[in-house]
């Protein structure tokens, strides 16, 4: 195998291919991005047997070949590479050479016979979004799943197709976030449940651009995603998912208006005071104009008044807040609405558009 | 005790006073910072019982007392306060009580008593440098101390005056770092040991400014720092600094002229395939106009060419990456000298003013 590629491509093929790579394996061939020169072209592929993803490599192509090639290491030297020009070459032993400018890199290769290929996947009724949308709806629900679990539901994320609406829920037991987005032609009924690594990756791998799109196929028990020569193929998660619709009341005792960017600068204020595992609440003393904040625990205590709009009943409930922060923080509006019927059910803030929902249970406390 | 500050002001001392507040400590009240408001200024203290600092905080005093507060949290809850202005009141019981805006914290203090105070110090024959020196001095000279030793004397740097010119030497037993310095002014023959702790730690607070200067008296046991509100205190360590004029010779057989960035960024790509803790050295091939730059290890092979201008005799020597590399770094010319005698023999790196000498202990290498 013989190609040249510039370093800044080869740069950004193993930074994507990495992304698959998974740090521990049983499987040594698995710390490895297979490279694939064809004919048609040079392909980075990786695989963690729940993920894969495969690239292109944009190069000239001298000699064909594959060869495995350890990724840290590969991602190390092209980083470091002095020249843009790099010409990379392998022999019949399995050997690496990468040359740049006067530097000389050696390497080891691993034969790539024993690399697991990529499921076999056809590609029909595509949904396609913008790259924007998708990197925005995963970061403001992922933090709602759970990175590991027993009940793999709660490590995943509900993505449901209705006509030309997508609609994505995450829920980790003591919340729910819920997004809403119009895709721009009618994708039928269609519903998965998409691991949330998956997601993760491929929230840090989009460009995020408006202009720039992506495009998913839901086959069997594959969600593929396309775009720009690269292809990301994620196992799905089996089962029905929760139905939350249950799970949130649409009638309220209390409802607040308050500037988001205060509430959370003040929350955060108040989480000083809580350390990891620690189970105290922040309490919030709600009554007409004014909302007070306040934390008790070992550690100190803090008090913090923020004006509000009110409606219905005065109210004092407790809430981790870890979780309030974490929504407000999904939100773009300046100002978000909390809707609450008492200190033992969950408050939900959402929007009039209902473009996005998040739930949060309370927690209790005593004075 | 009650005071009025700014947010600013109030960050900007409890930074400064962290910096001698200990990580770890048996003595709980070495975790906090000592407040002290008197008529003529407030205070901040801080004691790790080898550095002492105290700083003045620019505020308002109302009334004058004394309360040690946990570093950590104060310095947190600073940073999180939501107006400029901040109002701290203790009272009695110790209670400290912090206002800012609508925000109110309630902490926990600690009674003064039994905090360490300052070491008496007379303040004679001070040594004035601008800020600027200071702090390069110490970034240029401290990466050859070791962070701890039997032999104390390796955790120091080695400070001599004579006349006007201040010499740093340190050494970690690889190698030897010395920066010479004009002072303006005649001070005298001095000559003392001061701790790498707390260079290190006074180079983290200085501003780095040329126009601003920090003055440094040596008194007894101990050496002090002062400048614009600031003393820091550090005990000097005991004992006979080594010889090093007898380490280095003057006398070379291969002497080679190469740009600084050029091999920085040579070596570096080698030291990709050195490993944590692994003894593999790179080997220098100097021959007329080339350096050629290579290394062998378990994880690959690397070498590279490197354009010089070499006089005296050819020379193949082996080298720690890392040594040669903190070396190189610490100089801010473009092109450096190095001399070489022997493949056994220690390189030396330094200008024609002397105002820098590195020496590299080589490494044996077999091929």
């Amino acid at each position: 195998m013989k190609f040249i590629c510039s370093r800044t491509n080869l740069i950004k093929s193993i930074n994507i291919a990495q992304r698959a790579v998974p740090v521990r394996s049983s499987m040594p061939i698995l710390s490895c991005i297979l490279v694939q020169a064809f004919d048609n072209g040079i392909f980075f592929q990786s695989n963690d047997m729940e993920l894969c993803i495969e690239t292109r490599l944009i190069g000239t192509v001298l000699e064909t070949g594959i060869l495995a090639i350890e990724a840290k290491m590969f991602s190390e030297i092209a980083r470091k590479l002095p020249e843009e020009e790099v010409v990379i070459t392998t022999n019949e032993r399995d050997q690496v050479l990468i040359v740049s400018g006067s530097a000389r890199f050696h390497l080891m290769g691993q034969n790539g016979d024993e690399f697991p290929g990529l499921p076999e996947i056809t590609r029909e009724e595509g949904i396609s979004i913008s790259q924007y949308s998708l990197k925005n709806i995963i970061s403001q629900t992922i933090f709602c799943t759970l990175p590991q679990d027993q009940n793999l539901m709660l490590t995943g994320e509900y993505f449901e197709i209705d006509g030309s609406e997508l609609r994505v829920t995450a829920l980790d037991g003591h919340r729910i976030a819920i997004r809403r987005s119009l895709l721009n032609q009618d994708c039928g009924k269609k519903s998965v449940i998409i691991p949330g690594k998956a997601l993760s990756e491929i929230s840090k791998i989009l460009t995020g651009e408006i202009d720039d799109r992506v495009t998913f196929y839901f086959n069997g028990n594959h969600v593929v995603f396309l775009w720009e020569g690269t292809t990301l193929v994620s196992n799905l998660i089996d089962g029905n998912y929760f139905n939350t619709s249950r799970m949130i009341s649409s009638e309220y005792q209390t409802q607040m208006v308050v500037n988001r960017q205060r509430l959370i600068s003040c929350i955060d204020r108040a989480a000083l005071f809580v350390r990891e595992n620690d189970k105290k609440p922040i309490i919030f003393d709600i009554t007409d104009r004014n909302l007070n904040l306040s934390i008790e625990t070992p550690l100190g205590a803090m008090s913090e008044d923020v004006s509000i709009a009110k409606e219905g009943r005065d109210l004092m409930i407790g809430f981790n807040p870890k979780f309030l922060m974490d929504a407000l923080r999904a939100i773009e509006d300046e100002e978000v609405t909390m809707y609450f019927i008492n200190a033992k059910s969950p408050c939900t803030i959402k929007d009039l558009q209902n473009s996005y929902t998040y739930l949060v249970l309370p927690v209790n406390f005593l004075r």
